[in-house]
């Protein structure tokens, strides 16, 4: 352990660099460290901006949209969205794969702390370098705004994807 | 403990039932159990069969791809496929989401044992309950006479999606 501890210095400190390198956004939401670990929901595909997703969860999601009895995303769920620019593959023409990154979007669920937009906090981290979207707290107005149109699935358009062995 | 024990039997005995409920493929190839926790290497949706995916990969093949210095899958690892029927979403139209879980396919790579197929085993399992796909073994000579155009990736379709914070 003695001999492993200079080791552990440098580990730590390399993570909390990267930590401190990605920017909350405006509006307080912090990115989620290790969103690419995090387990599926669902997958879409959009063709008014020719863009394909895979949407994921944290624990507390996961363990809600997988139970027999989901309902709803209890507090402290977070959905997270992978967007790519849509690619033809260079062997398989019909084959639309992920291009270029475009952002990473995540909803935090907190009645009382995102009250003003619903319940849930909205972020958007732009490209592979995870830039913030918006120049103000303001900019989650928008995503609410458009949100609005499935108030009666909670503010969310994904729905879980079935999955094998159920 | 002692109270729990009976319990616990119990756990067992169900868990191995869903097991045996689970044939394995007719080349022997058996599903990975535990394959929809596992984390995202990619997506991709086909214009020729109407279909969307998810690919994943076991810890092996995450280790790897996701390795600076990634060149090819070790012995071990195992990419899967779950494939979705599009279908558009009720509240917005341009998005295409996941239908009826199609079937899963998996690709697990071990050079000797499935030397007659490129070095991997391949498997696919129909619909929700798991049927495993074709008569006999000679199933995956359908497979891989396919995957033979990318024989320069080593017989794989996907290429990982970029990934945040990379």
């Amino acid at each position: 352990m003695r001999r492993l501890f200079p080791f552990l210095i440098l580990f730590l400190a390399a993570e909390m660099t990267q930590a401190q390198q990605i920017e909350d956004a405006a509006n307080g939401v912090k990115y989620p460290e290790n969103l690419a670990n995090w387990r599926i929901i669902a997958s879409s595909y959009r063709q008014d901006n020719d863009t394909q997703r895979i949407i994921l969860g944290n624990h507390i999601a996961i363990q809600a949209v997988r139970s027999a009895t989901f309902e709803h995303w209890p507090k402290g769920s977070i959905l997270a969205k992978l967007v790519w620019k849509n690619t033809q593959h260079a062997q398989w023409q019909s084959a639309i794969v992920p291009g270029k990154l475009v952002h990473t979007e995540i909803m935090v669920k907190d009645d009382n702390k995102y009250k003003v937009t619903g319940g849930w906090g909205y972020a958007r981290w732009k490209g592979s370098d995870l830039q913030p979207y918006g120049k103000n707290a303001d900019f989650a107005q928008e995503c609410y705004s458009c949100h609005t149109q499935v108030i009666k699935n909670d503010y969310v358009f994904t729905s879980a994807a079935e999955l094998p062995g159920k």
